[in-house]
């Protein structure tokens, strides 16, 4: 039976949550197809997540395996292939706790690296799954800066064979995952030596584990690097080698090779394989940093209709917690920036799948561009979500801190994608050395890809607001973004050219503005996304019902990054104060609109109870009863050796026998 | 060895490092006795802290009851004595990484609750440990409001007993420490009803497990509440009550009793009881909440100084991530709120023993103030330390996320703070609340404590400074907070009143402005906690050396609360934007002067290894190394029965036979 508390809030949606679960799965026929996924995998108890919470370590990474290992009959069965129509569920729907996810990036790197010959040779392997494959690059004392990598591969002429070696202990690889245990090949990348020259980074496969008995290779060390704040199924591992010979064959030479003697030939275009890269970028969003944040979004508001706390009027019951406007103004921003960053990756999407198209045509015009947006969305969305999941934790009070409540994991998860696939500020740099180019080409006359055309527009010199309800009009806050993106950028460009005119030097000088230059690629972004939001909202307008919801989120999304970073709008006058004001008087107005939708609108989501796997967060909303059984199956539940031990001599005062 | 590069930032410190840790410990003698007291602690290996990251919550817990009471002989041993001025030390020492904790509370709430009989019985059984006692307040459905609790405690006259009762499920007890498997006695907070009358929560001690055999008393049901972000050693506990039956002299009677007839009688004023539980919120400050801050400082910074990545300078070696502007305006702003709050604490403490002489002498006038502070201080230091040592988890990229790094366990613990001893944002509207009071009443010429009279104060209406050394002087950013401070209040007052005067319930009204109230409570705490470091600088005028550097980091505490929230310093125009350019001038320009200083400042925590235990932290920055070593003995090293069930099956492709 479903909490009353939480039943009444489904009763006066003001908009039919299914048709809103249809328009983010891309129509109803994709709804069906994940609904199928979703209870072909919550159905097999192999796929079981149930007491994910109380395993260790090495449970969980048993776990992943099993999963991984039952995946492969399992898609035989459903008939899932990896090109059909379910396979991106699949991943979603075991909320990617399972092995061998390096497997697949091997598998990718030799398709994208490997020439036809070694294409043939190695992913008929891989995918009938004789070997296990990992991706070696990050090494102890290198991530981002890939020329800095020190693992050595030295060509020997006589032998036709590369020897790898990990000269020192910084150049030890580390981080690789499904490397710590499972695998019995990786790509090394290594600092390539030929007659003493060096050719800079290369990748090589190389066979670490014995296929007949696992143990590992001649000249390998390898093992798992331990205990981290999540990813506990995945055997992220590390990698030494002394002297390890392999044939010619193995340096992947799509784009060069080695010739037997030695001759070093480079050929094609790296930059499919460069698009390849920034693709990742793009793809992670939606199932890790997304779906984590909608599901946290889902768990904190189900909780915040159910728990009562304190009185809101005298006289009466204690009032539900998302009645307070403190509780609203934690929650309900994080809900709306789900939805426009959803409409974003859906735009991004398309916006990479055109870009595919023109790069197999040889036309490579759009890479600049897509690579600022990948960058700078990326860390924006990252970064944004992650303080979306801390908020509703701890908008969950105790009950979010207990692991049952399903939160811990899905920050602990998150927080990671602000490091992986490129640090989040490195990143934005990257954006924000796009942004100066750019600003300086459209200063100067000089055509710029679209998404920065405005940069050298010239637009209104004050917010044309006049009363609270003119802030909800998205020509208004849009234009607000647009200026404060454009005063960012334009600003920060003219401090580097001080500097540089002053006689700093132009590394120094770029070092000296990257405080505000992260300012400036953040404040593009979140341009963009304000914009993007807005112009979903127009097309709705067949579907009334959810147009108006989403366009009261919409103003949301844009007025608490207004609200929640005055100064930037302030600054140069662009708004006043009185302004300022309305902004926050309708913001705050928005707060209560929203909350009476709230519940639908997570619902909108729809997640699973298993998929959620939260006491919080279920679909009945039974929290408290949930609560209890989950912690009567806790280990800690059962008798500890600590009674006999320590407990009964203290008590017994019989210590001195300790 | 100690590394170069670390070695080298130790060189070039600008003061003595021996003298600031002094300064820090309240003078050399301090520094001496928590010497000792480390020192003592360390090198028993009963209290190390070696495996802490690759044990089970089960481990840790059997670990800190081990702890627990091995520390009963060490102090015995050492001739320690809770009073005694190495006992501040210990716990410290330990990093609260030791069992009955709650043992304590149970006997503080004895003390101050209890009646002189109750007392002379109950406090020598819990000193000589024949009981294990535990502190039960908390119910699953309900925290914060305590009129809300729902427990039952009936009076019987026949039987001269009170029968508990946890009437529905939202009532049972959930989260008390030592409760979920180590206590024998628990003080249970209750409904009191007589004769059918309630006459509200009370507290009764209650015996829930047997002190012959530990097995559950009749009518208790108690167990774990199961697996938790942090606190892993911590059996935070539940406890259902059926017909328990206690008797008469266990109700808790120092200020309320119930005689043999059922008359209730109330006696005393509670309100030495009410500043007990307000200085709680200071004394957590800084043991939980300060020195996490100063160790993730310590580990951050010194591994900034050792990891290299990317070159800042063409043809050069790669470059110290410290190096960075990005990195330094990461992590800089929270050594210099490290310091800060490190001063205000002393401030506090000092406030708190003048205000508990007032109290003994009947005074209670400092008390609403004291409230004020602690609970805006409370929640404003956890909050902002809490983000701080996010910050510095995330500034460390990978291994940063590696348990390994120590950070990720001080993120999980110090979270924690926020929530407990009183949620945060419901302890900003405790300090809004006094706020808008005395704004009111100073605002009609009546008198105010002392730390909110400058509300009614009238000051500069612009900004002077007319350069970005202008920023430098206390005066000059003091002022600037204090405006900021008076303008969130006003405002919010008078919002209020207009809601009110335009028919708004009062209630309602409230409710509609605490976003904006919890705005200015925090603005007060800022404003004093600037005011006060300021202050503190300048006590320091006999220190030159010292005075110096901290008078660089006031100016970065400053400095960067403007820079990271502009709106609030612009929004009047008391800033203008090119006042606002100036401050950003001289904050980046700080953060290459004290970058220079960065090492020594973090070196004159005194830290040992040990304390920290941390890969990336220890004296000698042999990062590399240390997580090669700690990795290899993580279980996840051990042989996994993973191999012989899945991978192997699946490489030989006998899968079918799983």
């Amino acid at each position: 039976s479903v909490n009353p508390d939480l039943a009444s809030e489904r009763q006066t949606a003001s908009f039919c949550v299914e048709k809103l679960t249809a328009l983010l799965d891309g129509g109803t026929e994709q709804t069906r197809i994940r609904r199928a996924v979703v209870e072909a995998i919550e159905s097999d108890p192999v796929f079981s997540r149930e007491n994910q919470y109380f395993q260790t370590q090495n449970e969980r990474y048993e776990a992943a395996v099993r999963k991984a290992v039952h995946l492969q009959k399992k898609m035989h069965e459903m008939g899932w292939t990896e090109n059909g129509p379910e396979y991106k569920y699949i991943y979603r729907a075991l909320s990617g706790d399972v092995a061998f996810l390096l497997h697949r990036v091997f598998m990718r790197s030799i398709s994208v690296l490997g020439s036809d010959k070694q294409i043939a040779k190695w992913i008929p392997l891989a995918t009938q799954h004789k070997l296990i494959g990992s991706y070696a690059q990050t090494e102890l004392g290198h991530g981002t800066y890939l020329q800095g990598l020190e693992t050595t591969a030295v060509f020997d002429t006589a032998t036709q064979e590369f020897i790898l070696n990990t000269p020192k202990i910084s150049a030890m690889k580390w981080w690789p995952g499904d490397m710590g245990r499972s695998a019995t090949h990786t790509v090394v990348f290594a600092q390539l030596y030929i007659h003493g020259k060096c050719y800079g980074i290369h990748p090589f496969i190389v066979q670490i584990r014995s296929l007949q008995d696992h143990s590992l290779c001649p000249g390998i060390t390898a093992g798992d690097i331990g205990p981290k704040m999540n990813f506990e199924h995945i055997d992220n591992g590390y990698l030494l080698l002394k002297n390890v010979r392999i044939p010619r064959e193995n340096m992947l030479s799509k784009f060069c090779e080695v010739q037997p003697d030695g001759t070093y030939v480079r050929q094609g275009s790296q930059k499919i394989n460069y698009f390849t890269m920034t693709t990742v970028r793009i793809s992670l969003i939606s199932d890790e940093v997304l779906t984590p944040l909608m599901k946290a979004c889902t768990i904190a508001i189900r909780y915040s209709v159910v728990r009562r706390q304190c009185k809101l009027k005298p006289g009466e019951q204690e009032a539900k917690i998302l009645d307070y406007q403190t509780q609203q103004e934690k929650l309900l921003p994080q809900l709306a920036a789900a939805y426009a960053f959803h409409f974003i990756n859906d735009y991004l999407q398309e916006l990479f799948n055109r870009g595919y198209r023109e790069i197999q045509r040889k036309n490579f015009d759009m890479l600049p561009e897509l690579h600022a947006l990948s960058s700078g969305f990326k860390a924006v969305i990252t970064q944004h979500c992650t303080a979306g999941v801390e908020i509703c934790l701890r908008a969950c009070g105790g009950h979010g801190y207990s692991l049952l409540s399903g939160l811990p994991s899905l920050y602990t998860k998150i927080l990671a994608s602000c490091i992986y696939e490129g640090e989040n500020t490195i990143l934005l740099l990257q954006t924000a050395r796009f942004l100066i180019k750019c600003f300086m080409a459209a200063s100067a006359g000089q055509p710029v890809p679209p998404s920065v055309t405005y940069l050298a527009a010239v637009k209104h010199r004050k917010c044309p607001a006049k009363n609270k309800l003119d802030f909800l009009s998205p020509v208004v806050y849009t234009e607000a973004y647009q200026h404060v993106a454009v005063r960012l950028t334009s600003s920060t460009a003219a401090k580097l050219q001080d500097l540089i005119q002053s006689g700093v030097k132009k590394h120094d000088a770029w070092n000296q503005c990257t405080v505000q230059l992260v300012q400036a690629a953040k404040a593009h972004c979140h341009y963009i996304a304000v914009k993007n939001f807005a112009e979903t909202v127009e097309k709705l307008e067949t579907k009334a019902g959810i147009q108006k919801i989403m366009k009261h989120l919409c103003d949301l999304f844009a007025l608490h990054g207004i609200f929640s970073n005055t100064g930037a709008f302030l600054h140069d006058g662009y708004t006043s104060a009185a302004q300022m004001d309305m902004v926050t008087a309708s913001y705050l107005d928005l707060l209560a609109v929203i909350r009476k939708d709230a519940v639908p609108l997570v619902d909108a989501f729809d997640f699973t109870d298993k998929s959620l796997n939260s006491a919080l967060g279920s679909y009945d909303g039974q929290v408290y009863q949930r609560l209890y059984e989950w912690a009567q199956k806790s280990p800690t539940n059962q008798m500890s050796p600590a009674y006999e031990r320590y407990l009964k001599p203290l008590l017994h005062n019989t210590l001195s026998k300790l």
